[in-house]
């Protein structure tokens, strides 16, 4: 979806950025070449004040792009949970509307103000803030988790839910979204310009844009644009088609059993989605490899042997959703992965983060106080021009302290006040005890992202859900300590959101920076478009929530996996261990250790052969719900893999563009598809896969 | 499949060549620039003897390729009876093999004789000479409409039948194949040179395996050789993927009703055949546009009208499958228009012809005998070495005219002895009818298809199904009068087969002239691989005949349109109309008479209006088995005519070699699936559709 997004999701689902940084890095000396000249470029062009960089088209526009954002995220949050990088969509999108806009009212003679690249990134950092909701409002996860499809799945805690109704949702994230963004406004200078933080992602926005308004790039993106058009209405058409033969359960391709029944019903199939085809043509290959890993794995070998211990390790006659069955083991070892592979990471970015921190207060004492050169950056004279007139306009318009100060007080009151009336588990107490120390963290995460491009907010969010558990124990009405499960998602749901608009503004002021763009109409355009994202995101929400009445729900066709492992860790955080099956959890402290292990190794091994390394977090995924949407990923791979083979340049200009293309076309698709579902109009056939046994009875009974 | 076999099978299905020819003009004319130098360039080689030009590997190979080529054309024959032009391919894969044997003896000094253009032509002949049988021995038409399972299908001499055996159909194609080899023989210089004939099937195969001689030829050929592979690998794999999901009848891609369940009950539907996606690029637009304009106006207009008449026209408690109902309209409509478009040919063909032939043996009586220039060569003077080198070489190994005389008496009274013991109700005295015009008739079809490219064999074979009938009607034993049918069906299998192996020989023998090669080797390679289709064919017939139990069935997979149509001629033939259901007569007066005169507009517009007239016999074809693989046809001229507007250089180099590829992939993969057939393995899975009703009840008997 977005540069901070993504590094959200990637922590989430474990996406290593060492590739991608090792890419980065690369592109990145070849742009520093250019980078000379970059503002030299720029320097007859007036840079617009921080008003005229905010025009009404760009936010039209955000609001658009948003929605199809939104839709997309949503849509991937609710199948999987991996989410890639949308940014060169989004980015492309933008430049291209607001460019035959302003072309065609050129044309008109009707053109007051051209479009100039502050404006290009207010409009990217506005769809950013909104899609960012998407994720953080935990549609996906935390929220989901709370409703009553999710609760019933599990024998434990099933009647403590809450369902999802737009007015609390969207009351909830309002309270919660902008607390992040006034507790880094007044780092803002210290992370930019004193500590020159990279901001990885950010800076790869910022020569996007760059790059889109001089002469040769805007001529590259008109092309990836064209290609990026012809694969969305590919992938919308595809979409369109696969739907008339979906009338009911088990119909579609999407259950089209290309290995055969046997791998089918092990859940290995390729199931004809371009939107997972083109997330893993975004994917690093070692993701796609790791979760394809990870299936195999889980559903190829470990499923199919604890299966033949059902009646030893767990009873027999449990419904199949049971999680003191199959399914318990399938939810908690995912559950031992994504914790031992996100503590890990958590505790070693810290760890950076601290390091780097105390490294950088101590040089800025002995220079007192001017700018210093980041280590990595020995081209400091050279750049200087550039260096020069950017942090001159940063410094510009300023955002007073006493204005981001008062704004925090004021919206933690009215959020410390709304919340306990939303989910009466929380206490104000605690609410008030997390906003005291969430400005910290926020920094802590803004901070550690500048240096690694990893946002931590989900692993925030899950030490929430451990923490917050004990002292909300509600005193046990019926035997059942109902509370605590929902307290600890609606912690962690505060957490999230704080700690992530914390690195996505961070990210957005690196990019503005790095734009000439003003810090004021970056900060608006957040807060505008965070707004938006805060009635838009839980609209989509609600339509998909209406329209396929089976979210949640294993199985169908949108699992929402991290729902049901984000709810079953609250439910371990609140009833301890014994909610799991047999052995159970000595697989878990086996898998958690693994993951800390595969890290270990990770690190310990040179860079050359780290990127080899399966990455624990993608590996967990398959798990809950097995490894289709590997197989489609591995054919995205597959496919960029040949394409580079035969033409590298090709493939590294067109392949995001292409890929892009595939993921917004089937998400667009979703849209009427969800409108269709609600008007009540089904598809009229069914493609039914049956052995040939069953189909014989099947010719028997409709012959009779 | 080659040349001749493919004007045989135009006729049959009403190709229209007008474009064809077009197009062979203008390449004629880019070809006679170079042709200049065409034997000059070949100066320096040797032309190896006529013995030296029949070589082992020659015949090895075309044995091989005979089978190939074979069980495509059957296939062809058994779906839908419409045959493009594999000479191509023949070539293409005849070339590339000596080619790399020859390559490989080179490398490893094994090199005893170098592959001359000579043995190439030879190894083409051979097996079009071979595959030829396929489509003449009327497994798709007059043998397979001898069967019971067709005969069954009609009320009418429903017990006249003769069921396929390996037996009598080898004795059968023996003892007519090769009377129309010995027919045309002694003519062939009056043909060739005296007439200069133009011959283009012929002639257009000589120039591709002339340039595949000439180091840049040779180079596109491997190139056109690797697409061919490519496509061919990519078409076997489809086909044995699309097998696994065909567990029972309605499944599997074929049956995918891809424009609804509506559009496919009226055979609506593309079924993923690349074959026909491979025909459909290789026959000219309009043929492909006239099948599926033939298919709306049958299968989307007429019977769903006539449908409604049901209980009024015809009585409503017939058998789907009964002539008496609306499957008579469809069988008696189709062979109106076929016979309309066929007559109007014939008799065109034979006036042209006639008038020619006059016209010229008055011109050799005027030049006492002197070879005179064609009227439309006015590059005389030019081409004269050519044309002196080629002459010289045609005549100097000369096949006696007493052993053309002799072999042809001799088959002639094998053939009218034994032909009574196969099909009793052939007397003996009309088979020497036949044989005594058959040179005469040999000579018409030799000599038209010189001319026009157009060889009329089922026209006269359909003739002989008409003439022979009442006089080989048997004394009525039970009321019926069985033999006519089956009288009939022979003669006109003995009719079609003397006068198609004719005018495949003065094609050869044009190209052979073309080519430098012998008469000799020509007349030679012939025999054996006449010799060679007589075994083959059968041995392909009964494998598929054997493996898919419903051969000639309607709806099923094969059903063999031309067997019942044939068959049904025969009928008429002994029946008269009696056997038409209400209204039918009228209908088919109407659709003969529309034949007629839409060829008889198409004579009267111009050149460049003609090609927008469709053509009866190509829209005939979809009246009885429905338009399926008219979608099929028009995919493949949607890709071709994209291709060609992206790149038409080349579309129009790799064109043909890719369908061939998408052809022969889905023909080879036919072996393996008959085997596997035959071998009782069947496909695990059924790919079904069923409407949102009957899937529901579905699930509820599963679910029970």
């Amino acid at each position: 979806m977005d540069r901070n997004g993504r590094d959200d999701i990637k922590v989430e689902n474990g996406y290593d950025l060492e590739d991608d940084h090792d890419h980065k890095k690369k592109d990145k000396k070849e742009e520093q070449e250019e980078e000379f000249s970059v503002e030299r470029k720029f320097e007859n062009q007036e840079v617009p004040s921080w008003r005229n960089q905010l025009t009404l088209r760009a936010f039209v526009l955000s609001f658009v792009l948003s929605i199809l954002f939104t839709v997309i995220v949503m849509k991937l949050n609710l199948t999987t949970g991996i989410i890639p990088s949308l940014n060169v969509s989004a980015g492309l999108l933008g430049f291209f509307f607001i460019k035959t806009w302003t072309k065609f009212l050129e044309k008109s003679g009707l053109l007051k103000q051209p479009f100039t690249r502050q404006e290009n990134t207010v409009i990217q950092t506005c769809v950013v803030a909104s899609s960012g909701i998407a994720f953080n409002g935990g549609f996906g996860h935390y929220l989901l988790g709370m409703s009553e499809t999710v609760a019933r799945q599990s024998t434990e805690d099933s009647d403590a839910f809450k369902n999802p109704s737009l007015s609390w949702m969207i009351g909830f994230l309002f309270v919660v979204s902008f607390l992040g963004l006034f507790s880094v406004v007044p780092l803002r200078k210290v992370m930019i310009i004193d500590f020159k933080l990279t901001y990885p992602s950010g800076t790869a926005t910022a020569y996007l844009i760059n790059s889109f308004h001089t002469p040769a790039g805007a001529k590259l993106a008109k092309k990836q644009v064209k290609a990026l058009g012809k694969f969305l209405s590919f992938s919308f058409l595809w979409g369109f088609f696969q739907w008339f033969y979906t009338a009911g359960d088990g119909c579609g391709f999407a259950e089209f059993p290309s290995l055969g029944l046997k791998a089918y019903e092990n859940k290995f199939f390729f199931d004809f989605s371009a939107t997972y085809v083109g997330v893993g043509m975004i994917c690093p290959y070692i993701i796609n490899i790791s979760v394809l890993l990870g299936g195999i794995l889980s559903w190829g070998l470990m499923w199919p042997l604890i299966d033949t211990k059902k009646g030893d390790w767990y009873s027999a006659d449990l419904k199949p959703s049971s999680l003191h069955g199959l399914q318990g083991y399938k939810v908690f070892i995912a559950i031992a992965l994504i914790l031992g592979d996100g503590l890990y990471t958590f505790f070693k970015v810290l760890s950076r983060t601290l390091a780097a921190l105390f490294f950088q207060l101590q040089m800025r004492d002995a220079t007192g106080g001017l700018p210093i050169a980041d280590r990595s950056s020995p081209e400091t004279s050279r750049i200087s021009y550039n260096d020069q007139r950017r942090t001159q306009l940063f410094l510009k318009d300023q955002i007073p302290t006493w204005f981001a100060v008062a704004g925090y007080v004021a919206i933690a009151a009215i959020s410390t006040a709304t919340l306990p009336h939303i989910f009466p588990e929380l206490k104000w107490y605690y609410i008030s005890v997390i906003y005291i120390f969430a400005p910290a963290l926020a920094f802590c995460n803004a901070y550690g992202c500048g240096h690694t491009d990893w946002s931590l907010a989900s692993t925030y969010g899950k030490l929430a859900i451990f923490i917050i558990r004990p002292q909300e124990r509600i005193p046990p009405s019926n035997g059942a300590s109902h509370g605590g499960v929902l307290a600890g998602l609606a912690a962690c749901g505060v957490m999230m959101n704080i700690v992530a608009t914390a690195s996505d503004l961070s990210q957005d002021f690196k990019t503005g920076y790095l734009t000439l763009s003003s810090p004021r109409s970056m900060f608006v355009s957040q807060l505008i478009g965070t707004a938006m994202g805060c009635i838009i995101s839980p609209c989509v929400f609600w339509l998909f929530f209406k329209a396929f009445k089976d979210l949640g729900t294993p199985g169908s066709q949108y699992p929402a996996p991290n729902a049901t492992v984000f709810r079953n860790m609250a439910i371990l955080g609140v009833e301890g261990f014994s909610s799991l099956p047999k052995n159970c959890l000595y697989l878990c402290y086996g898998f958690f250790g693994a993951a800390i292990l595969i890290n270990l190794i990770k690190d310990a091994l040179g860079k050359k052969w780290a990127r080899f390394i399966p990455n624990p977090m993608a590996m967990a995924i398959p798990f809950y719900i097995g490894s289709y949407f590997a197989i489609d990923m591995c054919v995205g791979s597959l496919i960029l893999f040949i394409w580079e083979k035969i033409d590298k340049a090709k493939a590294d200009a067109f392949g995001p563009a292409v890929a892009s293309g595939l993921i917004c076309g089937d998400g667009i698709w979703t849209l009427p598809r969800a409108i269709l579902a609600l008007a009540g109009v089904k598809p009229p056939i069914c493609m039914k896969f049956l052995s040939r046994g069953t189909n014989a009875k099947v010719d028997a009974f409709l012959g009779s």
